[in-house]
């Protein structure tokens, strides 16, 4: 709450109102928004309510405009199911981020969603994401093992996607290798520190596509009074033409 | 809601009213109620309302029981916060469930709790839980290198916990010999199809504790008219006096 403008804080949804007002002002520009349910989810009622408006106004306003859940989501078959009624019927997300741990057979109710996406955590922004992520499984690391598992035998929907953060780029050149074509997600531009051009250089396919960059906090916190959305759009135009001027890679 | 009592159905808050009163008949013979988020996540906001109801009324009514939150969340470091008030402050959970992936750094707003427990997953109970947790790492599984740097480098706070199904007994012994009296809690008793005397035997420390026993279906469907917490209590109580009159193993 205190990170919102004053005059929002004082709304009936503030949360919902501080999206809308971010969401108008960049629509034009973005392939999907990206909520974090762990910030909803601290509020309670209040908050999931106010999520639920939030993905009701993109996918009736804005319906080219994707949802990514970002939801960190994964349990035992039986109980997936809970959770993908909750992203994928409820809020009608488009995708979902999922922890892999428990292996494909438990992830089945997302993973036969043929009109959904599951995106599956693979090398993950933060600092400590080595300790097990980078052990080493056969000849390379944990990563790089189920990046390929999940390209190979969890795909066969062609609706997975994997999450590599934009603070690794060796790593991600790493996964682009494994998996083809396959959609990366790439969290961790702006406030984490990632490069944008080392991730172009590191995660575009051989067509040049196939990631979706995600910046947050650099976006949505870039002004604090009356006019932040023009603040967001502006920081969000910045990232749009840094994109579409870098250099293409060479492979 | 088709899994709920006639009578029930009709009730203001079905689910907050359906656990009230198995928690009323079951209350004396349990350690630890384990709400799934997942089930109350999938009805929205009436959903999370009742899960709220449901914790309050254990924390009031009978507070000798714990609550853990089987909620199998785990995000960078600046999110969790969010996960953490979700857990312990919203709903009060006294624990809650964790994935290990992101590592140590990632989950120390969970971990930073002194005054709560941190349960990740170690070997979960699904038939292909394998598949990545049993890698071979060094020259053990991945589950027993995960228990075994919980143990020794996240504990500090000696909040940790570990989930180890009952379906895989001689995983968990494996566990057991690596965590000391680390508490493990052991899901997958009843409909799951997990024996108790297996875990008993596998899973008890040298001290004949250290296991937190969860049956969730065989006992909450256990009857499904009006009488249902009767049945529900029948059926705790037979496994109540299993636990009591169960061989104890000799280590």
């Amino acid at each position: 709450m205190e990170k919102l403008p004053l005059h929002i804080r004082k709304m009936n949804d503030p949360f919902f109102e501080f999206n809308k007002t971010i969401i108008d002002a960049t629509h034009d520009l973005v392939i999907a928004y990206k909520p974090n349910t762990a910030f909803y989810e601290a509020l309670g009622t209040i908050g999931l309510h106010q999520l639920k408006l939030t993905c009701d106004y993109i996918k009736h306003t804005y319906p080219e405009v994707l949802i990514i859940l970002d939801a960190k989501r994964a349990d035992i078959g039986n109980t997936n199911q809970g959770y993908v009624t909750f992203a994928f019927d409820l809020l009608d997300a488009d995708m979902i981020t999922l922890h892999p741990y428990l292996g494909k057979e438990a992830m089945l109710p997302f993973l036969q969603r043929k009109d959904k996406g599951s995106i599956f955590l693979c090398k993950t922004s933060n600092t400590g994401s080595n300790e097990f992520q980078s052990l080493e499984v056969g000849n390379r690391p944990l990563y790089q093992h189920i990046a390929q598992e999940i390209s190979e035998k969890w795909n066969e929907n062609k609706n997975c996607l994997l999450v590599v953060g934009a603070t690794y780029p060796n790593e991600l050149k790493k996964v682009r290798e494994l998996v083809g074509d396959m959609p990366i997600l790439v969290p961790g531009i702006g406030a984490q520190g990632g490069d944008l051009q080392n991730t172009l250089d590191a995660g575009l396919t051989i067509n040049h596509n196939g990631l979706i960059i995600s910046s947050s906090r650099e976006i949505i916190y870039a002004g604090n009074d009356s006019n932040f959305a023009e603040e967001s759009r502006k920081k969000t135009e910045m990232l749009w033409t840094e994109m579409n001027t870098s250099s293409i890679p060479l492979h």
